[in-house]
């Protein structure tokens, strides 16, 4: 009998970043929990980041996940929202690295391959497809949809994702 | 007789985040410690924010800070090395903020005035100015040097700033 591995997935942003969390159990995926943590925007930088910080600590505590996954940051041309998103992305990959996880990366479009097929579809098409793998899955939201792809794209690649981490650490 | 303030300066990077702590009674400054927290660039990115954490961490728990100041990043076109910035940014203000500290920030024109008087200048005029301002100024490296001049520009901009908080607050 194989072990379930907890995956949480997570779709860093400064006002929302989504968090989704799954299970696989060799080729099947069941849905844990997914939801939003909020900075309030009226607050200085540093207290946001440490909203962010707290929400995201408390989630990796309630659910205690094996692994995380954390999408690579669509760089836009517009320099001071990508320096906004690296700040949320920072605190993304902390607070799992700190409790001991490994945290893999991801682009968009491995992303959305990884839900509905192919590289590039509407968020529409997302939440159809999390329905069909996940019955169960209940998020609210395009961030918490998009923190759960993120599981299950990594679901899909973290057999060879860990493979080549224990190459490369020889 | 005037209490003295603590005050942690921080120079984000990736690779290399400098930090300096002085001490401000009055208009009159002390040099207390400076020095550079790096990440190992061979390792993944969250291994590495950790890193530049547990550094940062250290230091604010040795030195027991009462304000911190860290700078605002340049931004500039690169948005691959804008990302990178921001998430080590992210962890330089997330560090005094979860230690209680109000981190303000300041842009690196600011920080150049209130060092050498003029909003542009070189390196060497920054070193310069810190051993005048503070005789017994240690520092290796630009980085250290940086995070000691964006201390330096808070202790001159502190009471405006504290003063507008309090505005703020109501």
């Amino acid at each position: 009998m194989q072990n379930a591995i907890r995956i949480i997935g997570i779709d860093p942003g400064l006002r929302r970043t989504g968090w989704g969390v799954i299970e696989t159990i060799g080729n099947s995926l069941r849905f844990v929990a997914s939801g939003t943590v909020t900075s309030d925007g009226d607050m200085d930088l540093a207290s946001r980041l440490c909203q962010l910080h707290d929400g995201l600590a408390d989630v990796v505590h309630s659910y205690q996940p094996d692994e995380a996954a954390v999408e690579q940051t669509f760089v836009n041309k517009d320099a001071v929202a990508t320096l906004k998103l690296g700040q949320a992305r920072g605190i993304a990959m902390l607070v799992p690295a700190r409790a001991g996880l490994h945290v893999s990366e991801y682009a968009p479009n491995a992303v959305k391959k990884a839900v509905i097929g192919v590289g590039h579809g509407e968020k529409q098409q997302i939440h159809m497809m999390l329905k069909i793998l996940m019955p169960k899955a209940e998020f609210k939201g395009n961030d918490a949809a998009d923190a759960l792809a993120i599981a299950i794209c990594h679901a899909h690649n973290r057999g060879g994702d860990r493979m080549r981490r224990l190459l490369a650490a020889g």
